[in-house]
This record gives structure tokens, C-alpha cells and sequence, in this order.
């Protein structure tokens, strides 16, 4: 399988975050990729190339032009107007029954674009941003030209991003360009199973409300965990889109019993769908001993995920998403390459 | 003039903030209206009384129970949950297109009843913003008894508190509770005059449709100064409220003549609806010496500003809101309120 990576994430670090107890590095690090990088060249996983480059009017097929504009150029003028903290991040943001005005402060700006605090954005931000959309898109490519399997190596992550907002360490959507990009392709029916142990919100907000891509999520309630407000098992799409959003929320402490049995299910419907190709927003914080979440896999069950994913018989575009243990990420993720190796075309 | 206030907002102490220069002390400090209570009694401006203690039906005529039943676990939710920092603060907030879900995660449930990071609770919050809102509860009812002037030494501040959120330090909306339980004594029209800095997003949206309540506020250009989302003056209210909503934004380095043309047509305004009662959120951060504002105003302005609304000849509540030049602050209130004795019913 050939792997899409670009060492321009690097450019994405120095972040902080706030968490319940303190202000503190953030655990959306360059290592994470990196690690990924080392072990899928170690375990000799096949090829890695790195991204082409694409024009705006393929970000423009998922994302807004302001969105773009405010992205490309926000630490320009976070430093512009005199802030001196090391990370932008918005305070304030849109409340009910305010308004997404179009203001001159990059607090504004922040807020407006944002749903979270801890979206950070630095000098080299927008270079690993974009680097990381073309990954995808280029892995989307490899997929398209008639391989079964591609990775991309993305970061940083996607699926918490819509068309005009940021959250949860996400910009651009890689997965949604990717699945656009193929459904412009030619293909007619895209499925998307995202195995993040967080809800893939960004991702569902876009499509909820087309019949032509089918959203699958499994993911902590989101009662219990981030992005606390959507993610629920009643929210089934609208419109055209009326029964293609599955969301299979689950308790902390979830292992692999639990876990592939909603996987079945939703892969049950992903079949009865005849996609022409899958997606997997594929984030490895379902891990026991991941530091910010709260599910049991271990090392092999993601080799099982994989092997899942793959009877399926159909294309397989898997995109990195989540997965804060560094030590653990870059195995977890190759086991989970293998198993989706194991089937095929 | 008698002024309302008590010691228990010190409990509501050790806030912390995020600026564009990072993590810091937050400006809105206990030292703000201890200063002003002892200016008033340095220069003798009346009696300082407490509160009144007030039913949880005098606050639910404002805001939602669920959300004061939030007020006032939170921080022992914080705690229970795990959470060791010592301020309680949301990350996540509901973005568009989300729901305003009810979570068993104290970090969903902060970010749902927010609408920015800077609004944090400590283990005496509670009992500070329930004490600040019976300060101005008890003010209402002198006016309500007949004094044509009454001062609440509220802390926290209240304006920019919805029936459900808080933000920008305030947590229930005491200029708001004021105004209604003078509507509820009998009075029929109630104008409420802001004058705080920053634009009064909470009490517009309280009394958007309504036609017994007069807003105005004056204010920085939300395009420039928080709250960012709100306080544009194509803002008119609507419904009943239609035309009962006036926005005065004005830019960086606003001074007493501009500031006070705008004061003028809205107390012209103010004068047409010929309220039986003005409700006045007083905020000091006008003054040119403000940390965290950017108008021009001086000292001896604030003695005018309270003549101007002295010379309605209307019974008048002036309800503390920001200020965070500690310095000053006391003394800036203490001259309002001054001028606003110069007239009087």
C-alpha cells in the first residue's frame, strides 16, 4: 500500500492547550505523524510518496472562501495587530442568537471560525494545513487511478472540521476532500467509516444532508466526552440525506468486543450501501493507553479493524486522524494498515 | 443615594484568563468593587446597605432553572469529575449547525452554558453571582418603594449574561433581573442605558421582542471588540420588540464628544418611550486608562454622563458592571454617581 506523507506538518508545532488541569503542551504533536512515518518504513509497509499539489478549487469543493482566506492568513494578523502569546486561539465565540459577523479583530476572526479553544494556530500553521488537504487528495488520486489501498498520512487531523470552522486540533476536513475528490472522479456512492475515538462531527455536518456519501461514526458518547454536542445515535442525516449518518456512541471502558460489534453493523450498512469506495478516518486514540481518551483496544485489535474493513472487497482510502499515545501510535496504525491489506480487490 | 452590596463576591476570587499576551491573573478582580464601596464611603455618598435574600422565583423571571441548577453545581461537578485546576472553564462550544445537549461531562456542560472561555467558576462563585444578583434585586426594590435613585455594587458584572449563557465575566444578568422585577412591581416601561464599554449582548437578547423594555447600548464596534457577535446598530429588535433595541458602536479613541452626541440621541430616544424607571449598567471601562479598552474618556466625564441621564428626571437604577482600572474605578463610579444626583425626580 503506498503511504502519502509530507514533512510540512512540522511546521505545525509549539501548541498549547487547556485541559481540566492546566494550560499545558498540547498532545496534537508533530511526533504523532512522524512516529507513524518511522514504523510504517520500518515494518517495510510499502511506498511513501509525497503529496502533489492542488488548487484552491479543490479545498473550495468542501470548504468556504473566507474559511480559506481566515486560515491562510490568521497568525499574520493575530501578530499584526500586537498579540504576543506564542499560539492564536480564540476566547469568544458565536453564542445562540449571536450573529457570525464579519469583524476586523483576529479575536473575531478566531471565534467566528472556531467551536473550540484549543485549535491553535502558529507561523508554520497554514503550510502544514494545506500540505496535510493534499495528502489526502493525493492519496485520493492513488484510489481513483486504480489502486484498492492508499494511506494518508495526515496532520494535522480533519474530521472535527466543517466547511468554515476549526475544532479539535482540525482545519480542513482531508477526509471530506477525499471523499469529494472521488465522488468527482466519477465514482457514484462514497462511504465513510471513522474509527476516531471522537465523534467526526465536521465530517457529518457536511454530508448530512446528501444521500450520495454515507457517514459512519464510532465514537465515545458525547455526553460523556468531546465534541460533547453532536454525535448522538438519533442524528440519521436530513433531506437527501435521511438514513446516511450512522453514529454509534459508546461508554468509556469500551474494549473490542463491544467495539466490533458496532463496527459489524455499521460495516453491515456500508455493504447494503454498494459504495464504490470507503474512507476511514482512521484515528488510533481507541487505544487503552491513550492520554486524553477512555476506550480498552489494544495492539492487535486494530490489525482485526483492519481485516473488517477489508472483507469488504471494496477500495479503501484510510486517512490519520487521532491517537495522542506517541509510543503507541505508529504500531497501532501499521497493524491497522495490515489487517486492510490482508483482503482486497 | 443609598448603594446595595455585599462582601460575598469576594469569594469569587483567583480567575484566571487567556488574552492575545497568554494565560494571566483575569482583570475582573475583587480589589474592582472593593475599591468602589470604599470611594463611596471615603466621599460620603449615602448609606451602604446589604441584600435582600430573594426566592430562586425572582431569578427564574430571567434565566432558565437548568442553567442556575448549572451555576450552582459546577464547580463540584469540576471536582468530582477529576478536574484538578483551579479555575472551571469550558474548551468546546456549541458550533453552528450543533446541539445545545445535555451531557453528564462537566466540559459539555460548561461549553454549552458559555459562550467564551473566560468566564471561569471557583468554589465561591456561586454564592458571589447569586449575592450580586440579590444586590441588584434589593436596589430594584428601593426604587420600587420610591427612592428616585439607588446604586447595586453588583460583582460579578451581569450584561453580558442570556437567559442560559455566561460570558465576559458575567453569569446571571443583574441589570436584567432589575428591570424585570420593576416591571413585575407595576411600572409598564422599563429603558435600560448601557453604558459599560463593551456591547450588552445578554440583556438585548433577554428583551429582543419585547415592546416594555427600551435597550440601548453604547458601546466599542463589536467589529472590533468583544463581544464581536453581537451589538451592531442595524440591530432594531424585532416582533413586539421591533424598533425597542438602539446600538451605539463606536470606534477605538472615542472621546466625551462623540461618546456624549451618541449618549444624547440615546437618551432623546430614551425620553420618547417615557419609561417609569431607567435602568443604567454602569460600566467604568470607558475611562481612558482602562487595561483591557480603548476609549478616551476622563475622570470628570463620568460626572456629565450621570447628569445627562439625571436631567430624564426618571427614577434611576445604576447597576455596576466593568472597569478594570482598579485605580479608578472607584472613583469614576463615585463621580456617575454624583452627577446623577444633581438632578433627580
Amino acid at each position: 500500500m503506498i503511504t502519502v506523507y509530507s514533512d510540512a506538518h512540522l511546521q505545525h508545532t509549539g501548541l498549547k492547550e487547556m485541559d481540566g488541569n492546566g494550560w499545558r503542551e498540547a498532545v496534537e504533536s508533530p511526533e504523532r505523524a512522524s512516529n507513524v512515518i518511522r514504523v510504517i518504513r520500518e515494518r517495510l509497509l510499502g511506498e511513501v510518496i509525497k503529496p502533489k499539489s492542488f488548487a484552491d478549487n479543490k479545498l473550495l469543493r468542501i470548504h468556504d472562501a473566507d474559511y480559506l482566506q481566515f486560515l491562510q492568513s490568521a497568525w499574520n494578523e493575530w501578530v499584526a495587530q500586537g498579540n504576543t502569546a506564542d499560539n492564536a486561539r480564540p476566547f469568544a465565540f458565536v453564542g445562540a442568537g449571536m450573529r457570525h459577523a464579519d469583524g476586523r479583530s483576529i479575536h473575531s476572526r478566531l471565534g467566528r471560525y472556531s467551536f473550540d479553544a484549543d485549535s491553535p494556530i502558529v507561523a508554520g500553521s497554514w503550510n502544514a494545513i494545506r500540505s496535510s488537504a493534499e495528502v489526502a487528495l493525493t492519496a485520493a488520486e492513488l484510489i481513483i487511478s486504480g489502486e484498492d489501498r492508499a494511506f494518508a498520512a495526515c496532520r494535522p487531523p480533519g474530521h472535527h472540521a466543517t466547511a468554515n470552522y476549526c475544532g479539535g486540533y482540525c482545519y480542513l476536513n482531508n477526509a471530506a476532500l477525499a471523499a469529494q475528490s472521488l465522488r468527482d472522479s466519477g465514482m457514484r456512492r462514497i462511504a465513510i467509516v471513522d474509527v476516531d475515538y471522537h465523534h467526526g462531527n465536521g465530517t457529518q455536518t457536511l454530508f448530512y444532508r446528501r444521500s450520495d456519501i454515507l457517514t459512519v461514526s464510532l465514537h465515545a458518547d458525547p455526553a460523556d466526552e468531546y465534541p460533547y454536542f453532536l454525535g448522538f445515535s438519533d442524528e440519521l442525516g436530513e433531506g437527501d440525506g435521511e438514513g446516511k449518518n450512522l453514529n454509534f456512541p459508546m461508554p468509556f471502558s469500551t474494549d473490542w468486543k463491544t467495539y466490533s460489534g458496532a463496527l459489524q453493523q455499521g460495516l453491515t450498512q456500508v455493504s447494503a450501501f454498494a459504495p464504490d469506495a470507503i474512507v476511514v478516518p482512521l484515528g488510533l486514540d481507541t487505544f487503552t493507553d491513550d492520554p486524553i481518551a477512555n476506550f480498552a483496544l489494544q495492539q492487535d485489535d486494530y490489525l482485526r479493524m483492519g481485516e473488517m474493513i477489508s472483507a469488504l472487497q471494496v477500495p479503501v482510502l484510510a486517512v490519520l486522524e487521532g491517537g495522542y499515545s506517541v509510543d503507541h501510535i505508529g504500531d497501532n496504525c501499521a497493524n491497522f494498515l495490515e489487517g486492510l491489506e490482508m483482503g482486497g480487490v
